[in-house]
């Protein structure tokens, strides 16, 4: 095993693959940026150097990097996510100079990156990928051939465009006919190019996707799926694992596709297969595969008790993995909640400045991974996730309620944060039933389902302790 | 199911019952002392009513907190554990005057709540419990033949006596005969009576603990058992889930046992039999049961998944077991830490003070139950436990690394904890082999094994900081 590894990234994540080193008695090494000097996981490491200059740079700037391993002793990075960690030139480059990178093999990360290829790749391996035509189109005759191949409904999309334009979602072969015509001359008008391509349209289907770890010896096994529906501008906010709407047999085959096409292709270290599902039609889709740890690796965790980053670091180092398939059972429901400094009253828009009241929940079922504390600055150079909180429990309805009151616990003053939102959803009838697809939040949001107060949070406990006041004065206590 | 619910206790088992409440959609009522004004509960409750006057007569009026659930419109009363919580008198005034009391009978607190009579009646129902003379004797034969009834090593103990005098360990005949002599005259000269009782001794047997929930239906079920061996001064400390040394026959023996004897007595919401264990001769003796909520119920709760408080309160509500004995699943093992405010180094001393710096652990595995924050005064009146801490994991191995981790990981400064002899024990050995019994932590500190520093905990953050910014210069980065 690694006597010393090097984080090569920062914030909650850096202190998650700390506390997994700290487990395995394998000493620490941080990297922070001059924004970074007062994060807590500078202070968790055994070690930290400062990467001066750029607040960015620092964490992208893989040779220094590397270099630094070298000198302090540090015989693997692991690089998180986002950042260095699906940058195949980086874990090339870790194997050049004696390093070894936590994550797969460097033709693994070409392979899966580029995302044309990864389709390719994993369709000639078996899985179903959204049904389309190989070559665009320019006559509406074509068009209605493949459609009917296809079966619709179709979207029709501009070959040389983008931004919707040229776009189209037809249901029958003769909304075909005048959507093609309109499609064909705006994309004509726009990108010069009429063509058109065509592929199978999914409505407001379900984002699940699938926890897979393979060894060095072959094995591959999976870890179940999570329900990452619940987006905004395709960024996951929340997630479900197991999916408390994906029907058993629709589930038992994904997971058993993924694993088999996975083990066709070859696959070391952690990753995740994303699928876009229609649990109403039974139809499943492979669009990507993510080559590293993920955000949401803990509600997995939470349900199967294994420590996803332990057996990276254990896999890197060249054990077998430590489990069969057989031996990962599932307990239970877990939500993970990105806590997010951005104020979604304001499209998303991130929210750095300082924190001046800080609580996170506890209790029963509850797991925090969060990187700030009281009076922390949270810089704005970087991704806007401050914590998260993964909440478990045996049941999808416990779990949902214990999410509510956790949620409802969780305090974040000085900057405005996505809470106020999430205690929005967690009470949504819709979200209870399961009921959603990765529409599902911006809908909610442009209906104005949702009535949150972002600015001015109350102090809920001064209103608390005032109205018990009253009332213990009022009966003479 | 209860509107509201009024908890008539304080500090973090209050939270802990708020929590449940919350997530079953339960109003809640605190109560709090002028010395409990900024405690943690009080902000989380719904409402919070101050008793004023003595700090500690405020969580035992019974009277007046259960006019106070009836002015306040509370259906029920949750007692935690201490105070009130096996308080027979409390439990049938609740029953007067309406209001549900969360947990037995007052008859079954009454009959388990004298140790006398709850030995007999668990005897009756068939519980081993140590081996002993009913009457005590006078001479040396009738002393041998006892003895040898019961078995060596034996006890000899003064009828009329206290504070180990004229108390002897005996392990032969020939041992027995001087032995009781001086016993004897030791005890007559102390306590004016020389007679002498004789038991079975058990050297150093673990204390272990089985946790039952039952319903008014007659269903009983036990969830698994705890391992409470290491104590301070007939205290608890660290509690483990399960028991890392019980041989699995015994187990057996003991869980069963402890629900048939419960189902012959009849017993309703959660209790815990304690029973002393010699994992070597595979004795085990029934020595008491509490008719409450057990601190570390939470141990239980990481490896089975249930809510204990939860139950308890559907329970009381009327509702059937929401499980059977046969839903109850075990996984992994999950070890307590109770966090006080005491000094190992003066004879675990309260220590009452400003908390200064306050950091607990977060990640996979780790639950936190606390009622403190920084800057919380902790008032000189109550129990030292300012916090606990639960570690869980897949693997006995695991559970261990991970708890050393989490420990390492907690700050409070300000006041002495027993934070750093926490540090000790999850490092040495015998306790990693689950080679402990009752006597394990005062043997262990007699001999001077563990060396812990309590006062000026130095700030390793900026010991971190400063070594690594050397380092860093050194290497001109």
């Amino acid at each position: 095993m690694f006597k010393k590894v090097l984080i090569a990234n920062r914030g909650e994540v850096a202190l998650r693959i700390i506390r997994a080193c700290k487990e395995l008695g394998i000493k620490t090494v941080a990297i922070y940026s001059e924004a970074d000097v007062r994060s807590l996981y500078v202070k968790k490491a055994d070690e930290a150097y400062l990467i001066p200059g750029d607040p960015i740079r620092a964490y992208l700037d893989y040779v220094r990097i590397v270099d630094l391993a070298r000198q302090v002793g540090a015989e693997a990075i692991h690089p998180g996510y986002g950042f260095l960690a699906e940058n195949a030139d980086f874990a090339r480059y870790c194997q050049r100079r004696g390093i070894t990178f936590i994550g797969p093999t460097p033709e693994q990360i070409d392979t899966f990156g580029d995302k044309v290829k990864a389709k390719k790749v994993m369709e000639e391996a078996g899985l179903p990928t959204v049904p389309g035509i190989p070559e665009p189109v320019t006559e509406v005759e074509d068009a209605l051939k493949f459609a009917r191949e296809i079966g619709f409904p179709v979207m029709l999309k501009a070959a040389y465009g983008g931004g919707g334009r040229g776009m189209r979602v037809v249901h029958s072969e003769e909304e075909l006919r005048t959507a093609f015509e309109s499609a064909y001359r705006e994309a004509e008008t726009f990108f010069g190019k009429g063509d058109i391509f065509i592929e199978r349209y999914l409505d407001n289907p379900k984002h699940i996707e699938v926890q897979v770890l393979g060894d060095k010896y072959g094995n591959i096994i999976h870890l179940g799926e999570r329900d990452c529906s619940i987006q905004r501008r395709h960024q996951k906010l929340i997630e479900i694992a197991p999916s408390p709407a994906l029907p058993r047999d629709l589930r038992m085959k994904i997971l058993g596709n993924a694993v088999r096409a996975l083990m066709r292709v070859g696959y070391e270290n952690a990753g995740t297969l994303e699928f876009l599902v229609d649990v109403r039609t039974g139809e499943y889709y492979f669009i990507e595969m993510n080559t590293r740890l993920q955000v949401e690796h803990t509600i997995t965790e939470a349900i199967t008790g294994v420590d996803i980053v332990e057996t990276m670091i254990k896999i890197a180092a060249g054990e077998p993995l430590p489990f069969l398939q057989s031996d990962v059972t599932y307990r239970g429901y877990a939500i993970e909640f990105r806590i997010n400094a951005e104020d979604p009253k304001k499209g998303f828009a991130p929210s750095p400045g300082k924190i001046t009241a800080y609580y996170s929940p506890g209790g029963p079922g509850v797991r925090i991974d969060a990187g700030v504390y009281k009076d922390y600055i949270i810089p704005p150079y970087y991704d806007s996730m401050i914590a998260k909180m993964t909440v478990w429990a045996l049941t999808w309805e416990k779990v949902v309620a214990r999410a509510r009151r956790a949620i409802d616990e969780f305090i974040v003053r000085g900057v405005p944060t996505n809470i106020p939102l999430y205690r929005e959803i967690i009470r949504d009838p819709d979200f209870l039933r399961g009921d959603f697809g990765v529409k599902f939040l911006e809908e909610k949001i442009q209906k104005g389902e949702y009535d949150f107060a972002i600015e001015g949070e109350v102090d809920r406990e001064d209103i608390v302790l005032a109205i018990s006041a009253a009332i213990a004065a009022h009966y003479g206590l």
